[in-house]
């Protein structure tokens, strides 16, 4: 969608340096813009691109502005700013609204006339489907899901029951939200399952990447309040409790009925154990396992770096040996007196 | 299904104090439970909320019996009737046998008459599906696959090709069974693919993960027996062989050729490397990696927990001169001399 | 398919000792295989079996021939002849050309008369499939991608928008290539999704592995160049750019924007940071994070083998004073002055 530099400083609140009729359609990198492209600078080391950019405009901070070639679109925060600007100008496809002669509709479930039901889509039995959803191709909504206005179901997502879902959250392909949680009891024949009974409870604003799942809770719900955002390849168990404005980065896993607190950031691949707490205002490092509550915001981490392999073994076979090391330090220390 | 305490206890062996006239329809956490819930308590930290519970009646101990304010249903193992008695009380919705009109059954496939096959199914070349097994929407079982009776896949499954599954297996939304193992030859012009031409054999009382992917053997079959239990999102690769009642937590790994024994549990992101063998009984920690072969039953870990960044960092700083430390205490133990 | 060994010795340039008119029609271990199975010696370790086998033909190096009881196909590389045999002895089901029914494909989409688009798959606005290309059940293939001659989908695959595949690849039962990359600006009313609008262009020969993900890119496109093999559920981030025969394990991470050489290997659940590169011909071991930039070719790595619990709690907690030990050793080289 084309729309002025004008248009835009006036809607996204932003100092305009350049002609306000110039036209912008289209979003790109500093060194790949052409015309009719905005950009945007907000990371210091990708400066070095801006004075040869041949983008229609660059939205940046102030510091940066007078550095700028071309038109500017100045402001405080610049990639919250190119974030808004690009979903106005690149906006994702308009609903059709209606259901595809393909798709499956249970006859007691309730779809909003504004939804799309799309090819070979299944919606189940009670199922409430609100304003201007988008159910993807190969979408399951099964039995007694609840689904807010505004949802979006990219593609072949699977909600098997009992899912509640705010406004505008987006599921994309191969989640699996609400399938049943890891619930085994012991006895002297094998595993007993024990029946994971309880719903999942989706706030609004939410973003579950694919191929990640969301068990449903085993009595009661597993919850994600507002504003989470969850990466791709995430595991979310049985009673999980995430707070709001949490981000989950790739392959994270959060082990049964462990409670995450409100704005923490997890890096890739880190986890948590089961019922273990962690307050607010948390990050954990990429591939860091949370094994005790954390009561302290703050950052915590313990990974290792690769380094060439005969290195590495070299300090693995000292560290199996560390035992002995404090042993003959101690030695060092009786004889030192 | 409402159901009395008096039929609870002779049904599931338990010692009844209170009116065997009860009738239960629900379970629930002794915190949350009402009138007409069954509660249980297993865990010793949650006694605190047995003496405030409204629940019908609580599934407990000996132990714990006397402490209980309303009826009791005493029991060896209050986890595990606790895990029979909500399946009863709360049953896996019934089985409507038929194949959706919109499921694609090839003409050679031998579908049971009691079984159901959901919307969007597809059912491959010489397929054979057992009594009452059911085919959840948008399940893909394709040619040569084996289904015994009162499977359940609960939708968006793939078997693509050659698999055999016992009697009571349950897997669950997104799981992948027997597509291709992960084999190539390197050549000097890149890889070339080793044809993956063997099946998966599961035994009965399997259950599967969302999104695990387990698969087909290269030559022989993967094989999973009686009573396993996989999480989401682990990954069995070709020809891996797990013995019985086997537990693996969500995002673990198992390589190539592993041989994993009978009665093991994997906790949450462990992985085995290729090609050895874990006896019986072993337990792997949390991220455990097993590289070698264990030959004696017990607890085996390796991983770190978190601590703060700053504090991590100095040690991983100290580990990287690990050697020179070890230098420093052989130079003092000379002069000590 | 049977074939002679003759045929064989003369396809794929092996010297033959036996009888060329004799007929192979399936393949198996040494151990198990029977008459009328090739079976293949490639790993030392397996050698014992060779003296008893029953198959048909050994493909097998000179150095292992004399010690054939039966025909031998005596070749460089027995593991890739064997796997090039294979796949002419058991080939992958031809394709049914044609539009299965209950296939869904959008008015605009082109595909090739000689392409099978198989049950419940749907094909988008402007895709464009290639000759002899296999859509399984159950895949979306969604607007403006374009896939190459001889691809292989083999059911539930999931490519939501703009994807450009090469020929021949092999799309894995629940992998997703090309939805939306994990991309959140942060404000203080909580994350802004960053419009995700780049592609995913994939070259010839590449294969992703059952319920893998490929994000597609943040503006510019994600690369996986010619070659590149990925195993089961790994997740491959924005803008991630994969160079040529690379082969990455199950349960790898690349995270956003980073940089992989050609003809490197990742064991499994490996991953690397954003924004780093790696060079040419790097191995890197299984559960390596790669966190900075590796300029130097060579086999990286950082993990622990598991040990008993005990004992590696122990080795923790000696870890977790190393700092006093460092300390310790100071002052008594102080003394020792």
């Amino acid at each position: 969608m084309a729309i002025s530099l004008g248009e835009l400083a006036t809607k996204f609140g932003c100092e305009l340096t350049g002609d306000p009729d110039i036209l912008v359609d289209s979003v790109a990198t500093l060194e790949n813009a052409g015309a009719g492209a905005l950009s945007f600078l907000s990371n210091s080391k990708l400066k070095r691109h801006l004075s040869s950019t041949k983008a229609a405009v660059v939205v940046l901070g102030l510091e940066d502005a007078a550095d700028c070639p071309v038109a500017a679109l100045i402001v405080d925060d610049p990639y919250a700013a190119y974030a808004r600007m690009a979903a106005l100008i690149c906006p994702v496809p308009a609903i059709e609204p209606g259901v595809h002669v393909s798709a499956v509709v249970h006859e007691t479930a309730d779809i909003a006339s504004s939804a799309q039901i799309c090819a070979h889509a299944y919606i189940g039995e009670r199922a409430v489907i609100g304003e201007h959803v988008y159910v993807g191709p190969g979408t399951v909504i099964g039995p007694d899901c609840a689904v807010g206005d505004s949802c979006r179901f990219v593609a072949n997502v699977t909600m098997p029951r009992k899912v509640t879902v705010g406004q505008r959250g987006i599921f994309h392909p191969g989640s699996i939200v609400g399938a049943d949680g890891f619930g085994n009891a012991t006895t002297s024949e094998g595993w007993v399952k024990v029946p994971q009974l309880g719903g999942v409870r989706i706030g609004n604003d939410v973003e579950i990447g694919s191929n990640t799942t969301v068990d449903c809770g085993a009595i009661g719900d597993t919850v994600i309040e507002d504003g989470v955002r969850i990466d791709n390849l995430c595991m979310i168990a049985h009673n999980v409790h995430i707070g709001a404005h949490t981000a989950v980065a790739a392959m994270c896993g959060f082990s049964g009925s462990s409670k995450i607190g409100r704005r923490c950031m997890f890096a890739g691949k880190s986890a948590c154990v089961g019922h273990i707490t962690i307050c607010d205002d948390v990050v954990i490092g990429g591939r860091g396992t949370v094994s005790k509550d954390i009561t302290e915001p703050g950052v915590y981490a313990a990974s290792f770096n690769v380094e060439p392999a005969r290195d590495w073994s070299k300090k693995v076979a000292r560290f199996r040996r560390i035992d002995s090391l404090y042993e003959r330090v101690r030695d060092l220390e009786k004889d030192d007196k």
